[in-house]
């Protein structure tokens, strides 16, 4: 089968490696990163979490068999009542309670990103879908895998648990399992619907990139 | 609280009532209902089963609120995953294999009840599509409890499962839930709205009954 | 080009057949057609031309190039805007006010019908929508021209202006440019999707001979 | 009346008068700007109003009179068959082609502000809808009239024409109908609610003045 993924992988490479690069990330190895500014993070990342189960909700809608439109609804599921408790408890470490996280300010990224996602889940097929929501989680995995290298990343004692969770096989699963859907989705695409899902693939591994950038700099709106 | 739910049980017990003396209805309490008819009206259920979900999944994207958004992906979840596999144990006993479920064709009546409720899902508020769904639950919880008074109806060899399934204070409680937030939705509402909910409300439980009608006369469409 | 409208055609000459042996379709051709019935139809499809609209409007926001998102646009205002007040017009001539129209109660044919359409546009690709779509307008085009060929039909005070608008080039034109856009649509397809669309294209042009039928028996709700 | 649009002109003033005073826009006002900047907002708003002309079609499609309905359908058709036409006649006298605008790179926030306000039309109430495209319409004509009182502003042979158009009496009808039709869909709205409308119509404020801020630094993407 050719593969639209293998397609996918290398076309993403120059914004992946400038991710890996990027200070907030290379913090988490290193456990250089400011508590204060992983904790701006964790607000930010729980309401996109809200909007991210979205568009599984969708996806499950879209897909045009049972098992699919399960797995997804699984995933909905799963996200909102057990991952997001799972952010609230870790957050808790922060000394950041549940209602603080749920007040939270969306900042001008968590719009831009979780909405172009959104969109495209509303206008787009199935494939579209996944091509839009595919880049978080498959950068996530390969974040999570490069920094379980590093030394002592994964027992840190504040953001171990952000390395363990996204270098795990269960997480590693998850984010095959959509590729490995994309693939399917893809296999008798044409060209132009093939570029399509290539743009989407390339826009959200951007609007990725800049929220990392977003939570370094604790940034809201960038106006003054 | 002004409770909406109030008007509608009164609006729509014409048609109830109407339901409560349906023979299929009727057949399922004194177990008059033939086997092959019964197995008609799975097949259908199942189809039926696998939109209802969606509408679940749609609701979880239009709630504002985490625990309610959360709960809708939960059901959604559930119908898909727990409610479907009971579904196939079921038929089963009546000789139908999960592929003859699966396979089944769609008929008329059941393209038009789900259709009708995913189109206010989709255009309509959070409001507009419960009181697009509940009919379904409400009406069945209520041939539930009233089918579970008949001699011999729980105990049914064939039918007793549906009627412990329908009666059951479980499945009262997730009806229950969904009068209740459709009342809180409706708290604020317009009598403009509430009579858009009530339309709704009525449209979809003449539907239901239509199912009922659609299966005993095992129909799949009404065209020579 | 493998033209998939080619293939959708042979399909649906069955059904097709039996909707030009209809008695409203011929009564329509040899005037015999009772107007109090004709003008049961009238409100009808009053109601479902707002529906149709809506259609246009979805397919607007799912085209990807300009020229088709501006045609939809431009169909759907000419609908809502142009057509509908031709159907006033003509609906005066009958005797039925436009408040009269647009206070009809819709019929379960009419909701099932539009709510199928609503219910694929919104879930599927634009092809799927157009698929669903197009057995009106096109079964209304063969309609048109084989009444035109009947004695008197174009001529007929009451009846001619319904043949002249459904046999007049223009429509064709419109019909055509839709069975154009389809094969487009669907070239590169794979079979499974093909089929898909063969699915939608049958079951709405079932649901287009049970909206004449709903209308002959001038029927809201075919419950007692 | 209670008026929301006076609770949301004063709620946004604090943003608007950012806008008024953003170079942009005074430089659109004392001819200033440089024509390549004005070259680089012209292709990003091309390809901001395709998706701007897909929220009126999601009104049309959730209004719930005739009425309301037509006038977005015409609005839809008007932007993508009319102002899509004038902007290339504009552009061109840039030296700018159809080809070239419609070939566009998209920036980060023409995807953010658009995509947000497709998600609120998809996901929410026509009120919803309403209250997010209405800052883009409003500020323009507030900012168009402002202008127009600056000295030979209306007359200046490149940004005379924007000017004319944005404080044209046809422009302030249309930008008023949206107010008034606002006014009256919240007339009967929640606490709840007319926060929520308020919360959108901020948050596309501010998302309409980083387009600005896009444009005047020729700003594609925020990445290095």
């Amino acid at each position: 089968m050719n593969r639209i993924s293998e397609r996918l992988y290398q076309a993403v490479q120059p914004i992946w490696e400038q991710t890996h690069r990027h200070p907030f990330v290379t913090g988490l190895g290193d456990g250089s990163l400011s508590p204060h500014t992983f904790s701006f993070y964790m607000k930010q990342d729980y309401l996109f979490l809200l909007e991210y189960a979205k568009l599984f909700a969708i996806a499950s809608t879209k897909a045009v068999d049972l098992e699919t439109s399960a797995r997804f609804a699984k995933l909905q599921e799963a996200t909102l009542n057990e991952e997001m408790a799972l952010h609230r408890a870790y957050a808790e470490r922060f000394g950041i309670s549940a209602a603080e996280l749920e007040g939270s300010q969306p900042s001008f990224v968590m719009h831009a990103y979780t909405s172009y996602m959104l969109k495209v889940a509303y206008q787009g097929t199935l494939a579209e879908l996944v091509s839009a929501v595919l880049p978080c989680m498959w950068s996530y995995w390969e974040i999570g895998k490069r920094l379980a290298k590093a030394d002592g990343a994964l027992a840190h004692p504040l953001y171990g648990e952000w390395v363990r969770t996204y270098s795990s096989d269960e997480f590693g699963e998850l984010a095959q399992w959509l590729i490995d859907l994309l693939d399917r989705l893809a296999a008798d695409s044409s060209e132009a619907d093939r570029a399509r899902l290539e743009q989407h693939f390339l826009t959200t591994s951007k609007m990725e990139y800049l929220f990392w950038e977003m939570a370094y700099r604790e940034e809201l709106w960038p106006i003054r």
